[in-house]
């Protein structure tokens, strides 16, 4: 039998990692190129994830002809809304097989191992995630700014309201408020309503550092901010460990940032992330072609959902 | 001496509504036109502030050629905006002065009869405006979606919020979250967040009707948020009492909904509006060429800002 390799790739909005592992289990290469989220740019995406699998391939010397006996899971951002997955799936790849599912879905296959849990993901944004028995539960992520509550962008804003309320002597002036005034260069509320108004999420996100630091300093609004922001992610996590058991992981560029917040109970709860999304999504390539032998010789154009 | 005229304009995003008045004090003609933002359409809205103008004389039948002897006070959406202010400016007007400024100062001067006091209007967003002894306080009035806490747009977002809460079950189930999900044709969170994300403030402003019918039936979420924009109304309230004296009135489209929220205090504080906007911009154009009888010489083409 031809030896066969397995790809997981993790692709984001800014880029996209592929790792690479051989049919005896060894992690061997890995690549990373950029942006690649359909959503945004289904072409990209798609160029993105071919160059981060060859990178893996050329890293571990192997011959880029293998990549037609690679079998690929991957987690993108947005392939959960049916026209970017419909799209996804008439893709013509060059690979032996591709297990699609989302980044969330990934996280959550590598923070447990491929087994059951749940995680709870803030970066920009925020959302949750869990896989019981094959079932799938999708919490929160609803976008800025009507979801995403203590994600970066939400956060950002949360501190802008605040500033322009305590420029009103609406709310109590603090620390946040100047060097709000200060990152933004404005030296009235007029000023900063001019620039954020109509700012998109990633703009409010730069601003999410200002309140991790003034809270540390005991900062009574940013302080107020985290508190209010980790009493979702409270509740989030309450419904998660109900339906998933005892697997919780907090995961995402800002997870250190709030899980001090959280209730103690919660934190009590958490455990920490075994692998990374990317390994997450190789664990899924894993089941998915070992769970049903057929996988492997199914149509190449033919991408499996993750089940 | 010849007769002269005076003429107050309205004008906001949707129309333009313009009042007549003749030398000895009496409303003669009134004139209705389309949109007359200058921040959205700056070519538009002179052709609207113009067009409401001959609409009043023709319907006071006076000729067209008396625009020359009208003294115009203005209030107008954006032109706080020193952009804008300049670029109106600029405008070579047909009429004998013009006398610029907010949408806000002639709503206060409106409500008040031209006399010292404040105002909180509450439409699709929210701002306050006092004037004390030729001083203005512009308070509030941000933009969707830093500011604006407690208009119409802000209740929707603050609706849509909760409705995505209570669908991950995370928040109290309510009606107000089914009528907005029939509202929006909308069968989960997922659908919702598709419709509502980047949707702009009018959008959110349209749900706002169904918080407010959901909070007169009790609705556990809509009480929620009608008492939450409301404290921070009272707290504008009370800042503005402190600064402008005794006459302090709600104003726009929501005022009759919000007043009942405010805390008694305030409530017991609030005195009716005396006359509407379109009024105060007459009042502003007969105190601007009433305080200096030289602004009846002024160059024509130059504007005058109230001071």
């Amino acid at each position: 039998m031809r030896e066969h390799y397995f790809i997981g790739v993790d692709g984001g909005g800014t880029k996209c990692k592929a790792v690479l592992q051989n049919h005896s289990g060894q992690i061997i290469g890995e690549g990373l190129s950029g942006s690649a989220n359909p959503a945004t740019d289904l072409p990209l995406a798609i160029t993105s994830i071919v160059e981060s699998c060859e990178l893996a391939l050329q890293n571990a010397s192997v011959s880029l002809s293998q990549l037609q006996f690679c079998h690929v899971g991957m987690g993108l951002a947005g392939v959960n809304l049916p026209s970017i997955n419909r799209k996804m799936r008439e893709w013509q790849h060059p690979f032996a097989s591709v297990h699609l599912t989302t980044d969330l879905h990934i996280a959550c296959l590598g923070a447990h191992d491929g087994q059951d849990g749940a995680v709870i993901i803030t970066g920009t944004g925020s959302s949750a995630f869990a896989v019981v028995d094959g079932n799938q539960l999708n919490l929160g992520g609803h976008g800025f700014t009507a979801g995403d509550k203590c994600g970066g962008a939400w956060m950002g804003l949360a501190a802008t309201k605040i500033c322009l309320e305590a420029l009103d002597g609406l709310a109590q002036h603090s620390a946040l408020v100047d060097s709000l005034q200060q990152h933004l260069k404005c030296k009235d509320a007029t000023a900063i309503a001019e620039v954020v108004n109509g700012a998109p999420a990633v703009f409010f996100a730069t601003l999410a550092p200002l309140v991790i630091a003034a809270a540390e300093q005991k900062d009574v609004n940013a302080e107020a901010i985290l508190k209010n922001g980790a009493e979702y992610l409270s509740k989030l996590a309450r419904r998660l460990l109900t339906h998933s058991g005892e697997r919780l992981s907090m995961i995402g560029g800002l997870a250190s940032f709030v899980t001090p917040w959280l209730d103690t109970d919660v934190q009590q709860r958490l455990v920490k992330p075994i692998h990374s999304p990317d390994f997450g999504a190789l664990l899924l390539a894993q089941q998915q072609t070992g769970v049903t032998n057929s996988s492997l010789l199914i149509k190449k154009t033919t991408i499996k959902e993750a089940s």
